[in-house]
């Protein structure tokens, strides 16, 4: 039974999702299909790269986890299929996959990246604005049912690349950058615990705040303090127990975070 | 396996989608259930109608599609089920099955509808506020479990119909209507695309606006154009490039677009 | 074909609930799994109890629900597997299963706890921030899987309670509470209907409105009435027809309810 997981930005209003599903399921009878979001703001390629990348590693291996949010749609930028280790990436090519390659170049794992250019494997009449229906849902059906990736398409060597944001060194630290706001507020950073999490004191400045050091978890503080902790992911994160430090502090994605070590 | 599909307007907050999906389950253990949407507006039988209008079609060949926005519910309003061509839907007799049952009779298919009036296939106790949990999912779990239509209740001639509105010719063209706004903005009108497509020349006015000619997708104007296309249904669509054109226009569902051809 | 059912306060944002669903389908590939809610308001561990409450009896025998709603995730509040009666559950323990406790051991249910501390069945490596995903969902897919829950860990006698709020008795009748306000703004209150049905006469009295009767369904009345009618669990609510009580009124969770009978 393959699973197939699904990110876009189609939101639950209209039945897009629903359609997608029927889709996979006329192909891939038995595949089960878990939404990771579909509430990604609407063309934001890298909130949706974010959402996928944090979720897709605790799938099972051979996975196929299909992401639309395409701006680009009707235009001539290209539909990909990838695999990257033991899971597949259905997309369209604008910088959506990013994330999960750089991880795979960085372990060392094989990489496949192919244009989705076979379409016999599409629905038979392809629309100009819903290719989440016509093109990727149903490729992604026909790989959950086994088809090779090689037949779906023709190789590729390279694709859009949109990084993620890195802290940059500075003379006391880093300058880290605020990466996403969960639904909780707490705000999530591109900075990695380990890099700071065996200095001695450590600070962390954003919006005219300071945070002294790190805090276990949310209820190791008291309600109402403003804390910076390790997330789920192994990334720093600042947040407010039981509340919102997106809110408290007007924060916004890319807002800077200034980290001090041993200052 | 059979596939059921869900269009509510429960919304995701109470449970009230989960229950449907346990009560499902306890009929039917094998059914895949695929939400469509459960945001329609409260009560908006039409906005649910075309939601479910739109997706249906991609289900594979045998779904039953339960569609539960009701606010008659617990009156003498009858539960219905059907069949247009190879799909079977269970709903309230309100008009919610209108544009399948007018596009299988304009296609030719078969149509069979009955009264869900089998008391032994709802659930023991029946609330009178709930048919989606006590009538609707149970008989939609039966019909997936190959229960006959035949044996779910007595066959009735004639639903509740709610079309949905259609263009007018006027002297210069059409006068078409905003159907829905997806969560984009962009507004699905009720116009083919096939009834202007070939033109030479054609604009579309609406809110004082006008718009010269048909694009081929977002991609192939600026950001922030105000555009007309045809949409992944074939019907005419108005949209802002990664914009709202529901919002740039303040428009609203019934709105008119003049279609001006050749002129 | 076991299902699993979730209950959270995510929200739909960011992918924790299909990391959730990965993590599952890792352990046990063939379960099926329904969401109840992710839409609690965050860490409303009362409003989490009522949703999981109101829709778990539906479930088939055997199901398992996740219940994540934490706000002391990452402190030594245990995690916790249970039992009641033909239902397992899986949660934090701070008072989210209360009121499926109560009504098994009112029901002479057997009822089974343990605390989840055999960390072979969880992830791996563990985070101080997300257990649903490291510690709640394996242990949970592992029980659908058919571990037997005394294996998941040790048995406890008993777990943090948070009843919910209850009727008093008044001279005239009952002082009831607004249970949870649904998505169409009808009103639950904690008084049972049998309580009051069979009294000639009773009136609802809240926010200086005053409701004289049982209205059968909403449609029994015109649109934009103030109604007190039986909802689909057998308790007493209040609704506006085709309209939202809760806006109408302003109410509150908790907010009282005056019931009086034969005056």
């Amino acid at each position: 039974m393959t699973t197939i997981s699904l990110t876009t930005d189609f939101g639950n209003l209209n039945g897009f999702v629903g359609t997608l599903k029927g889709v996979i399921w006329n192909i891939a009878p038995g595949a089960q299909i878990a939404d990771i979001t579909h509430d990604i703001p609407a063309q934001d390629v890298r909130q949706g790269a974010i959402a996928l990348w944090r979720a897709a590693p605790f799938f099972p291996p051979g996975s196929v986890h299909i992401a639309v949010v395409d701006p680009g749609v009707g235009t001539d930028r290209r539909p990909i299929g990838a695999r990257f280790g033991n899971q597949f990436f259905i997309a369209p090519d604008n910088g959506l996959l990013t994330p999960m390659l750089e991880d795979a170049e960085a372990a060392g794992e094989s990489v496949q990246i192919i244009c989705l250019d076979q379409s016999r494997f599409w629905l038979p009449s392809v629309s100009r604005t819903f290719h989440g229906r016509d093109i990727f849902a149903p490729c992604g059906a026909h790989l959950a049912n086994g088809v090779p990736l090689s037949e779906l398409g023709t190789p590729v060597t390279e694709i859009v690349r949109k990084p993620l944001p890195k802290p940059e060194q500075t003379e006391l630290g880093f300058r880290a950058h605020i990466l996403l706001a969960d639904v909780f507020g707490n705000l999530t950073t591109d900075l990695p615990a380990s890099w700071v999490r065996d200095y001695e004191k450590v600070t962390f400045t954003l919006h005219g705040k300071t945070i002294e050091g790190l805090t276990l978890s949310y209820g190791h503080k008291q309600i109402g303090d403003l804390v910076a902790l390790e997330d789920s992911e192994g990334y720093i994160e600042i947040a407010v127990v039981n509340g919102s430090a997106k809110n408290f502090l007007s924060a916004q994605i890319d807002d800077v975070v200034e980290v001090c070590l041993n200052a």
